[in-house]
């Protein structure tokens, strides 16, 4: 069996990549919001955080009431118990990676982890 | 505490986001190869999947001695055991993604992880 899986590039409000890649120590998902829309729920996690990475346009997530603004290039990881909401800009999308792995689940990696 | 932390735009020829995120379940970093360039050696994984997501240019990896060209917005997961070396095209760089996190180590996600 191949030791590896690819895809080429995905679109569209939201695709998700665990089955699409074969993966087993994360979800990822692609999204896209479009200008002034809402993810239409706030969610917290029960064991995995969360990294986001914004890969083009504007927007915020609330994290337990706060407001952090988000533009293209930027990093937030949430803990899992951070309840949150991302938005669009009024005047402009944002496409965004989310990350999800289980916290507390990597140990050696890197040059510890490597052959 | 808080249940965040953000950080700006990367880059670099390797930024490792792992203690700059606090993260606990991943590590990610921002990569570049210069045209004409290649990470100078070939590695495996222990217990580590890898996830590679093309930010922009062109290039290549070779697993297990097949060669994958890549393009920006690919995605590739590599299993621990494969052998694999990442290089820029002769005359584009590329900027990658490196995703690490434990092979086996996902559980419920999304929904099911969902509050």
């Amino acid at each position: 069996m191949s030791n590896y899986t690819k895809i080429g590039k995905v679109d569209g409000a939201r695709t998700e990549l665990h089955d699409k890649l074969g993966l087993t120590g994360a979800e990822i998902s692609v999204n896209t919001l479009p200008a002034g829309a809402a993810v239409p729920f706030v969610h917290a996690h029960k064991a995995n955080e969360e990294i986001y990475f914004v890969l083009s346009g504007n927007g915020k997530v609330i994290v337990d009431e706060e407001e952090i603004s988000l533009s293209e290039g930027d990093w937030i990881r949430i803990a899992p118990a951070g309840r949150r909401q991302f938005f669009a800009s009024p005047d402009s999308p944002i496409s965004f990676i989310c990350i999800q792995v289980r916290a507390g689940s990597l140990g050696a990696y890197t040059a510890d982890d490597a052959i």
